[in-house]
């Protein structure tokens, strides 16, 4: 009862508006101003019901100014189911943060602070929503960034304007603008499968696209069955169960439920062995910075601005004004490590394997190889300030800086601490002699 | 009158051209030698009346010695306008001075040499021209570089030699074969972004084409609205203008003119922040060869064909026998740089930002981290010499010297050269105590 | 005769199994248990003949546990011709070894042994057979690297379980699956090559796909016309002129002689210029081990599963516990010298030149520099031991002992060896005076 109501008050809106269009006041114009939006609404299922003020509104000022976006929230007042699966999807998740954490974005409005800050705080409500902001410019973030992460409230990332052709949303090549390139490379892995294979040959009746697995029968929610969040982070694993019979129920559509259960679970085991690349990488740079050897140093770049002089290697790491190890680390790891994993789940070998394991592997032995170099000329900086001070004692002393160091940062217990102290106080010569 | 006389020439040469062919001396052997040549001539719009000696002429001898090209030059006999339009555009810039220039090329005809150098000078008459030309063997020319930079000359370059069918030429993919890869991947961001999703999805009515934008009406100056010239210089200021008009009155073929300015203009703005971080790895490796820290020295590798011992670091930079660094820096310059500004004009996020602005950012975390290496093996040698040679001098000289050549290549003026100068001296203990 | 009296045997077989198929007890579970399957098979050319257990055989138990696999052998038992053309092509040549050698495969059935081993040998039968293997786990092998390397016996590869369609195996996206990435991208490099675009604009009717060249009517010798074996080694020279007039012979289907030839020709010849760069990469690494330069050195890093404490820079090289320069040397040679000269054969100029030429150029450039730095700090070392040491010949007997690497290894003669040691011993300081 109460949704026929609403159905009735919907069509009662859509009318109202729609004969504010039929005045054909913005059409006189726009035939002229933008002749490829007025030929695609006319084309369009929306035409001749569904006219320009029903979205745009009829303040043409505010129109110009960007103050009545046709935003999703506008296309959700008649789409309501698929709004609702959208904005508690991921794509929901307010990724757009990239755009309102920017440190230097001079016109940014206050009040999207509150979207990741509680007011009068500069710490971030949750660390993933944050993970993405640099000293972007205005520009950048307009084209390179936000192009993409204004998903969660624009349809139009999508569906396009003014079109209604559903032949847009249900190719794959639509999720590619923003799905692609180095960080998650899902089109491309997807594109070179045997299921995008299939699909170039025999459509999407044989060859399963994105949206067969990901928006099964229409629905918004791309997060059905996903059992990994921004920043590669797994959900809490009291969710990943559900999550996973959830992705399996769209498998046994086509596979046999010991493949489908055999094959996501040798992926699952690749992301543990690949978060296992990154761990020992991550050792060796937290090592090197426990050595003060990173170039340049934290206290000589600018800070973080989130976390200051710390530093970073989680879904906040940056990837300017750090230093050369730190840089094949954010590659490793938010390339390398994202290729492998997804191209496991995505069942395509060359990313699991080329573009991905074997770049983590071989990443590790760029990282491990400036380490080495870091080190060597510690040592000879070692070699000549102990010839010019004549103390033999400066890199014991050191050492047991890096120590207390490793011991603050928790990487070591207290009393792992005493015992590598004692052992590096044995080797000190006897002073009594 | 005049146009009415040359169509009626043109249809005499024609017949009588066509009148030998017709004698089908040609077929009679080429069916077996050529047969996809006679078969694809026979399905075009060219057969019967064109003949393959209206194109080929006569000479069998010339033909097989490659003398008698059916180049460029042949097709404008007919298609004039295109012919016109193409070697006034960029197509016809003369890209070839790849080939024309390689220096070790034997069988270079010496007129070539006119084509870049006034008669008896080694100095190429303009810097634009002359940017690609290395070490290459021939074959590498060849295969590698003139299957494309020959296209000032090559209808075939896009039609194909013997298919008329412009199902070939309207495709997107025949730019592909150029216009892709490391250092200007545009049909790859046209794939991808907003553009080629549309085309994919519903064809060229809908989605624009490369050709849509960069030939529209079928014109061939593929240069018409374009304010980039190659090696990413722009054109002279005055020009600018001019030319974005002429891209605006393509995008507002279907855009906003409001929302294509703003477009245009971001990117205009993405390119300029992105030569800021050019800039700042150019002055680094500057300084490093003021300080005669790059390996090998300039002294110690081939010579520049054009530019001698000088370290190029423009268009005419070349990616052999150069130092690491410089390599850094021809990717940051020549992929990276590119992909952001080509990627933000061709609306593509993942171009402009994650291949193109974060490879930059990185690539300079890259540049210094390698001059810091090379400065402090500098410092320890000078350590070391200092120690050994009990001048507390020599880094000093050292300094001054790097002084004067900064002053010689203009990056700092003859006063500031007095100032740090007379810095320096400063720091040098009193002899007279 | 005996040709009929097969065809009738087969008849008899297919008739015995389908019988049982034809009882439908695999369907009325398997309806529900592997939906796309019975679908698949419902609308392919083997049914309703060819029943399930025609290729399953019917303990269901052994299908279960994977011990009836319906392999190529089973396919072979009907397809004959294209099983034997199949097995004795590269696709035959037992690229599974990957997973045959692994080291660490716990459930490792002992009679794959035989297939790369003498019984009792760890040594490999031939050096091409065990190039791929490294300590990858058994879920790795199996979706990055088996998923390809299966194909022998598995006609799946290409063809998927049970649609038979050929649309799907006459598509060139079929190949990309495992024919791409940065090893080897074919189906990169065909697609924008110029066969590649008239495929996309015209069909396969204009434009050669894989299948038209490399499977020319039909026929599963993929190895046909092909100078090249795994690794990019050649196949004898008396073996190839052979196989070149194969290909001549498919070329010439739409091309003259002289220019196939030609064309294959440069590519030949860039062959050959490309591994001249990797010697000369080579010959530095070789270099940096005489010298015992490279870190981690090779007594400290873990045993080359077949060849132990050696250098191994050939087709058995492994990506991972090695030196910083030799991972560029692993890329310089897999990725861009593959790119290259493949690029050269399928006429495609930004994989020969800028992905492949002009990155192997730049990989050289990076080997050096690292070879420099090593040596470099090497220096600093001797400097430091001399003065600490006050001995004047031990960077010399350091260059004794690498002259004697160098004979060991027959990289100088044993003449070249006296001289070189005579040279060096000439610069000692005359110790009478």
């Amino acid at each position: 009862m109460n949704r026929l109501l609403r159905l009735f008050c919907l069509c009662c809106l859509s009318l109202f508006f729609s004969t504010i269009a039929f005045a054909d006041e913005c059409l006189e114009c726009h035939q002229m101003e933008t002749p490829a939006a007025v030929k695609q609404w006319q084309a369009s299922s929306h035409a001749p019901a569904i006219g320009c003020s029903a979205c745009h509104g009829t303040d043409h000022e505010a129109i110009l100014k960007g103050d009545a976006p046709a935003d999703a929230k506008v296309c959700g007042r008649c789409h309501e189911k698929a709004y609702h699966e959208h904005v508690s999807s991921k794509h929901g998740l307010g990724l757009h943060t990239g755009w309102g954490c920017t440190r230097n974005l001079e016109s940014r409005d206050p009040r999207e602070c509150r979207f990741c800050h509680e007011e009068g705080s500069t710490q971030p409500k949750t660390s993933i929503q944050c993970a993405r902001f640099l000293t972007q410019t205005s520009e950048m973030a307009a084209l390179g960034c936000n192009r993409c992460h204004q998903v969660e409230n624009s349809c139009a990332s999508c569906h396009t304007n003014h079109i209604t052709d559903l032949a847009v949303v249900r190719s794959p090549a639509s999720c590619a603008t923003c799905h692609m390139g180095p960080d998650h490379p899902q089109w491309e892995m997807w594109q070179t499968s045997r299921h995008g294979v299939l699909f170039d040959a025999l459509g999407e009746s044989v060859g399963p696209t994105c949206q067969s697995c990901h928006m099964t029968g229409g629905s918004h929610d791309v997060s059905f069955g996903i059992t990994m969040s921004p920043a590669m982070i797994q959900p809490p694993i009291e969710e990943r169960a559900g999550r996973r019979q959830e992705m399996i129920s769209i498998c046994t559509q086509c596979h046999a439920l010991s493949f489908a259960e055999r094959e996501l679970e040798s992926a699952d085991v690749i992301l543990e062995q690949s978060r296992e690349l990154i761990k020992e990488a991550e050792a060796i740079i937290l090592d090197l910075a426990d050595r003060d050897l990173l170039v340049p140093s934290l206290q000589n770049r600018p800070e973080h601005p989130l976390r200051g002089q710390e530093l970073v290697l989680d879904g906040q790491m940056l990837y300017e004004d750090i230093s050369h190890v730190e840089r094949l680390f954010f590659k490793m790891k938010k390339y390398d490590f994202a290729k492998t994993v997804k191209g496991a789940f995505h069942q395509n070998p060359a990313y699991t394997h080329w573009y991905g394991n074997a770049e983590m592997k071989m990443t590790l032995v760029d990282i491990k190889a400036e380490a080495a170099r870091l080190q060597k000329s510690e040592v000879s900086r070692s070699e000549v300030s102990l010839r010019e001070e004549g103390s033999a004692y400066q890199p014991l002393e050191e050492e047991l800086q890096v120590l207390k160091r490793k011991r603050d940062r928790g990487a070591i217990t207290a009393e792992e601490y005493s015992q590598r102290k004692q052992t590096l106080l044995e080797k000190l010569p006897d002073n009594n002699d």
